[in-house]
């Protein structure tokens, strides 16, 4: 029987003024989405960063949850004044933004009913009909409502809770992915490796990526498809085309 | 004479499979951001990052156009077919795709005619009406067309081309910073914090962020504004509460 090929997309909204300062280099996106198509057969096709402000979130979330399958958000859900993600998320969808029961108590046995002050508190706060995404790092869990997922900034936290995200994700066909590592440049080859992308335009991307390796240029073409049988005829193609310009390839 | 507070800002627009596939780690959204900010006192608002798909990208050029003083394209201006950048703004504005002299000398001059071949003529080819950012370190250039400035993707590329964007850009009002490293919680400090905030609302911008150093937790506070006297007194009633609390400070 012939697998049928399911496409599911996602975005990603980095919250937090932080990353678009350049005060903070962004790790979220790159870990995010490399598991989202290797665990999930996701792909992210959209990553947007804004500042923690009100209304820019529940614009974004708005369009984004409208356009994709899943909205990921990172930051924004701690306990001090700029964390205003929950907060905004249920503007965006209408819902009241309350404590959510079994966060609230898995907060305070964290805590401790002595030291679960109102900052903490507030970590308990979701929108109405949210479903907790756990935490084994640090307790204060992420959630999910509709299709909007959000987790935490740091980055340590949230590789901790990624895997708690797959049980609510319908999964899709993996993308796999050949790399071909080329001492070359890039309009040496250019033409011909528009005729094979051309050649497999519905079936396989290529894409071409300059490269600075032991002291030499190179390029690396990284072709991407959900059908393993189509992507080696294009490197089939891709070798033919290495050996006629007598290009030497990199090994890894 | 009080100097007029400026607003200028702009948006990033990352173009590239290979950032969105996790691929690749995004390093230039950090650098346009800090450079955009401390040199020409402009902040950068929003960032996207999208797929090589020319109705993406048209549609997200006429977005940002409108909505940002400036938009900073990274990526898609090589040889290959999947640099679709100059293309894809040309036809976001209805000019026309054509080779720009002054570029099509620059890179004819770069390899000597003989090995001036089609994929390195393509990267001549520009939105009508665009002027150049020069490039020294591989002579194919950049662009501004309208409110939008186009580079390459390869960070060092582009890092050395990023002064020669200045005399095409407004300055604004440089924000100013000030970080200070508490050995504390978030929650323990979230309360006041917000107080704080709120008291220079208008004025300065109070972000928090967590961090693990030393072996200890810890949060810096980073307080942002265009004017440096009201970030001095930010600073001391951040003080005031760090000694109330007897919160240690960690000095860089």
């Amino acid at each position: 029987m012939k697998k049928k090929n399911k496409k599911v997309n996602a975005a990603i909204l980095v919250i937090g003024n932080e990353i678009l300062s350049g005060r903070t280099q962004d790790k979220n996106v790159s870990f995010i989405s490399s598991w989202l198509n290797s665990k999930c057969g996701i792909s992210v096709n959209e990553v947007r960063i804004i500042p923690d402000l009100e209304r820019v979130i529940v614009r974004n979330i708005l369009e984004l949850s409208k356009n994709f399958n899943y909205v990921f958000t990172t930051g924004g859900i701690g306990p001090t004044h700029d964390d205003i993600t929950a907060k905004s998320i249920s503007r965006a969808f209408k819902v009241k933004y309350e404590y959510h029961k079994e966060a609230f108590k898995i907060l305070e046995n964290y805590y401790g009913k002595s030291k679960f002050n109102d900052g903490r508190k507030k970590m308990a706060k979701m929108p109405r009909g949210a479903n907790l995404i756990y935490n084994p790092s640090s307790a204060a869990p992420g959630f999910i409502v509709k299709n909007i997922i959000s987790l935490p900034g740091v980055p340590s936290i949230l590789n901790s809770m990624i895997e708690n995200c797959k049980r609510y994700l319908i999964k899709g066909s993996k993308v796999h992915s050949k790399t071909l590592n080329l001492f070359t440049v890039e309009s040496n080859i250019s033409k011909k490796l528009g005729l094979i992308q051309k050649k497999y335009k519905k079936f396989v991307d290529i894409g071409s990526y300059p490269f600075f390796r032991l002291g030499k240029i190179g390029v690396s073409i990284v072709s991407r498809s959900t059908s393993k049988i189509k992507l080696q005829s294009v490197n089939k193609d891709l070798i033919k085309l290495v050996r006629l310009k007598k290009i030497e390839i990199l090994k890894i």
